[in-house]
């Protein structure tokens, strides 16, 4: 999230003026790729093809780029092939094998660091949050018609977060929820008993608490689904509410440790992995809120940048809330190094970036038309 | 995992002596339960049906108590019971509505404490951690023909504590292997390639490494199973190749972070949860390593009691393994109150554990016959 | 932070009506307990001298009851006594040796658990914070004169924090403030050269930035103390600046990971604990924020309770705020077991408990006289 | 603890060659240095003086380079300065004012990674641990005579940790060690009672437990040192016992949080650091154990190479084992970038290291001499 420039590779110049097409090798059976194929990362990425460097559909690390039968080049999980499928095969990044990883696109440009500076590790609960960025940048995205795809936690779900949640899908700031069975459970819990896991939102157990998250999930299966449970009046206030009565897309994965499940969770992992995706190849910011498993899996699939109409890239605003700096450091060791990490209480990061929103959106209201693109833009 | 005694309650004596049958009602849909279901607890349950108090098979929490046609008591998750099928009501666990929970069955009876009393919180890194206990106790699981089901997270295949995991699958020890596809992948990788995500053993990253994963995952999908590259050769080392050597039983479950799955991986959560289950109701001992998300869901699964061939019951042994106290804490805080908590670096447990085993076992050869029955049974 | 009533235990009934005078001792040397001496707790303990059941003076744990040559009652750590000072000896706590340790003195009334309940480890982030409570016990406290001391750790001055910090100064929230070097350092650093250890307030690192904080300390030292440089214009805002013109005291405790020190640093350890109780004794409310050292070093020195001004005690409101369990957990298991644990980022609990403290004192203003008293009054 | 080579840096050839003398002004006041001064780090830093770049003496962090009347060049805290004593000046480290830091002294040589590598966050408790390396470290600095500083807090001392850490003190690879009144309390507390902190070695709480500790400093208190006590067989065994009898010095630093404390805590702060900084600066290995005040303490005296008897320079190797990522992050935040870090439990920290320290030994005395030289020479 620093100011960045960015710019194309030289295509014209040497080396990469010379260096030959990618070669692509047909996939031996369905799901199985070719031995050495190119393994994607989630950096841009220009593959020569015809003579020209082209940057594939549906960037994501972990995947094979393949060329279709009517020359579109997509990156696609190995799962996905279809055997005969043509995949391109190489192993170096520099561009000498057709492919080119981009991997200093970003490269931040104002580093006024020297050799021997304190706080150097990325991600520390002792540095300070910009919460005044974090909420330009969210109004921004839903501004410009952008799509800002939220992944949260169970820890959304308790006490106070849950309304600010609410407030984020009301306001226009969700394009697509990614969560859990939980997640979705604790709001129903929370929305027919007033509890979660049986706690009040005071904190304390309430009597026969430990079975009231089993009742909540049995009245949402009786009823068939979230939406009917909406619908009939049994579900009346909450996240999954809010989603339903503003046309919010959530999906809902599956996870071995799930109670019930609820009706519209995808207890496929495969599948809920291309619900997920459908999301995140969309997605022009994303905000990972209070769990590893969802984060990560998330992280995987999204690229480190969007492209933008004019064909620009700009790093995808990633940012990764959790209690502790393990997460977050997991997110990034395991290749979403664009995420920015908040480490704090989800709650409490909730209650402030919507009270930063509120605050920029009440100021933005007494301007005259036109001045926050200005003054705003100097944060992205 | 401190010595108690248990009886059974007496129910003889008022008020159990006067208790009516616990009153059922039929489920009104598939997969649906009826109004007031009793939700269980993983603590011994006494269900009085026919003037009887019973303990119902396959006890977890969670879970509905169903009785069949046959007059078999069952504790079921709600899903997989079907319309018709006759379900516990009540709320009480006091015995008063026909359903007991024996809550303190195993309490302590040497607690010496006094009321102000330092380190009382359950979970610590600063505990002493009894290895020599553990020891005798997974020896004493293996000689006399428990179930110990071994629960693992990917740190689990870093570097010396995979070879050590391989010591105890061929020791006897490992009855079931409950993990995830990272586990295998990350396995299996290390035997091709000698990296994990494409770090080696000495914790640097490789060249390409970070794509030698997929190629893992891709060399076992195109043998077809892990079993069919064991065979064959591509898998020569390691947790999985021990496994299938040994006949050890493995369910590897899936998740939306997997990459690829691996062949065998079951990526329908509820066939995964159904199969976990199926070692669970046969466990005498967990040993859950490093994993937040397979500990917590077989924790649910788990009853916090073993029932003996003489009908006794005790503690169900249960050691969870985490550099966190956050795990361990929330596996308890979930009900798996019975967990021991070891805070503690994986690959370090496993390395002292298997000392531990290895020197007992030394010990116990030098030893006259049956002397160590009575020395170890101490520390049980 | 849970309602509870109090009453003395009952001395006119047996066994206590039949106590025996507690003994004393004399102490062998300076500084140096008679053998068997009692060891105190923080909890309210009565000590039976001349028939009369009596509170000794200054309450603290891990010290000895000492007995004046006027009679008075103290409890004094071992190195400040003197030889030949009477000093209570005794082993059981229950009132048999005329000592009665009253352990269960604020027992919660409103326990609604049940056996099987979740959540309910004492400390996790995932617990939801009751702010609005935090927000009225704090305004309660300085509106009838309480004396609420602050007890802060370097993540304290870091960004927005800080001037949080100085809100709760300049408003009257902070009777005394006990910290370390680090913060004044920090603080300092902030307001001469607008970083803390040489990293922006947006987190990024300046130029030559590692030197800044030992310049700092160096032109504080140059104009020989704290006070001096406020007042010749070096240090012209922040926390520091706040106290000293709000004539707030506070205590600047040594340690030996110190840079400079600072001139008021108090480097000596018994000369700082003395200080630090010297406002320890005097607190009716104690809120510790990102310091395990500090917060652990007064959780020592506090007693549980408060002693109001007719005699009655009442719990002593605690808040340990850390961004980890860890901390919180340790302070308790150090016996300060009152205390309200918060697991958040420092910044974000300063932020939103100004917020809720402005809102309830705004709310106050638009009620009519005394309204308040009666609304607020069941938070406490 | 890589691989590294090492060269002094060419002050023949320009811009080096062309630099001039370091600029040199008298401190204003005593411990008062004067306005720009120098302030160091950690890394080799040559001054120039009378055209001569040299290495001054005593190098540390966060302080002033003196040059005192006979020429000799000093690295010493500010607090230390005369008035009158000739402080450097100057803000550049590139050499240009004739100060150079040699920040890249020891960059690793084989690096293979590529530009999108898993894992590269420098700390984690996923990395794998190579005991074998630091075991071989260990002897090495033993049998060439060097100074491994141990630094260790409480956490060493419980149940079997303090047995292992006897065995290195009685085998000679502790020269110092440094630590807390807590560490030695605790020690002590398990040689007269048994527990620590009223806890038995099996994690149980001991009744009167909470006041033993409080016993175990009476006791010495009366002996009047901690020697007395172990010569009067007050205290008969565990960590400062052995000292004692080994001859090892121990430097105990006070803190706020102390009970007591002991005889020979030395509680000002500044006479503690100075007795810190003594050994610190003969240290040529640090091993820093379950502290974070101690181990960051330390971290800020210690240079990040040692000087060898040839002149040349190496890394200082420096281990710092903690149950979480983050007090290693945060030392290396500090600018002890040289450490490395392990995350696990210090009581399996011990046990293993112990072991391997041990094996390499026993297979040291079944080689032909002069053998292990050559093979332990790979992993310096």
């Amino acid at each position: 999230m620093t100011s960045s420039s960015f710019s194309h590779p030289d295509f014209s110049a040497p080396p990469l003026a010379a260096a030959p097409d990618a070669s692509f090798v047909p996939a031996p059976a369905d799901g199985v790729l070719p031995d050495g194929f190119f393994s994607t990362t989630n950096l841009p990425t220009y593959v020569r093809v015809g003579g020209a460097w082209r940057l594939p559909q549906q960037p994501r690390m972990d995947s094979a780029l393949v060329l279709d039968t009517r020359g579109e080049l997509w990156v696609r999980e190995g799962r996905r092939v279809s055997a005969g499928d043509l995949v391109a095969v190489g192993a170096r990044e520099d561009g000498s094998e057709g492919i080119l990883v981009h991997a200093d696109a970003f490269t931040a440009t104002d580093d006024e660091g020297d050799e021997f500076a304190f706080m150097s590790s990325e991600v520390s609960r002792e540095k300070p949050i910009d919460y005044a960025q974090m909420a330009r940048l969210l109004i921004g995205e839903r501004d410009r018609g952008g799509y800002p795809v939220w992944v949260a936690g169970p820890a959304l779900v308790h006490s106070r977060a849950r309304a600010d949640m609410v407030w984020f899908v009301r306001n226009g700031f969700v394009k697509a929820l990614l969560a859990g069975n939980a997640v979705a459970v604790h709001d129903i819990e929370a929305s027919i008993f007033g509890t979660t896991l049986g706690m009040t939102g005071a904190g304390r157990a309430s009597r026969g608490g430990h079975g009231l998250h089993m009742r909540a999930i049995n009245a949402v299966r009786r009823a068939g689904s979230i939406r009917a449970a909406v619908e009939r009046g049994i579900v009346t206030d909450g996240i999954m509410h809010a989603c339903v009565e503003a046309g919010v897309p959530y999906v809902l994965c599956g996870s071995i440790r799930d109670d019930g499940p609820l009706p519209e969770v995808i207890t496929d992992m495969l599948a809920a992995q291309d619900a997920m995706r459908a999301h995140a190849v969309q997605a022009t910011m994303a905000i990972l809120v209070a769990t590893a498993l969802h984060a990560i899996a998330t992280g995987n699939m999204l690229p480190s940048f969007v492209r933008d109409a004019d064909g620009m890239l700009r790093e995808l605003p990633t940012i990764c809330v959790d209690s502790s700096e393990f997460v977050v450091s997991k997110l990034k060791d395991r290749g979403t190094r664009q995420a920015f990490g908040v480490v704090t209480n989800a709650q409490d990061f909730m209650q402030i970036l919507r009270l930063y929103v509120e605050r920029e959106l009440h100021v933005r209201e007494l301007e005259p038309r036109g001045a926050h693109a200005a003054t705003s833009g100097a944060g992205r």
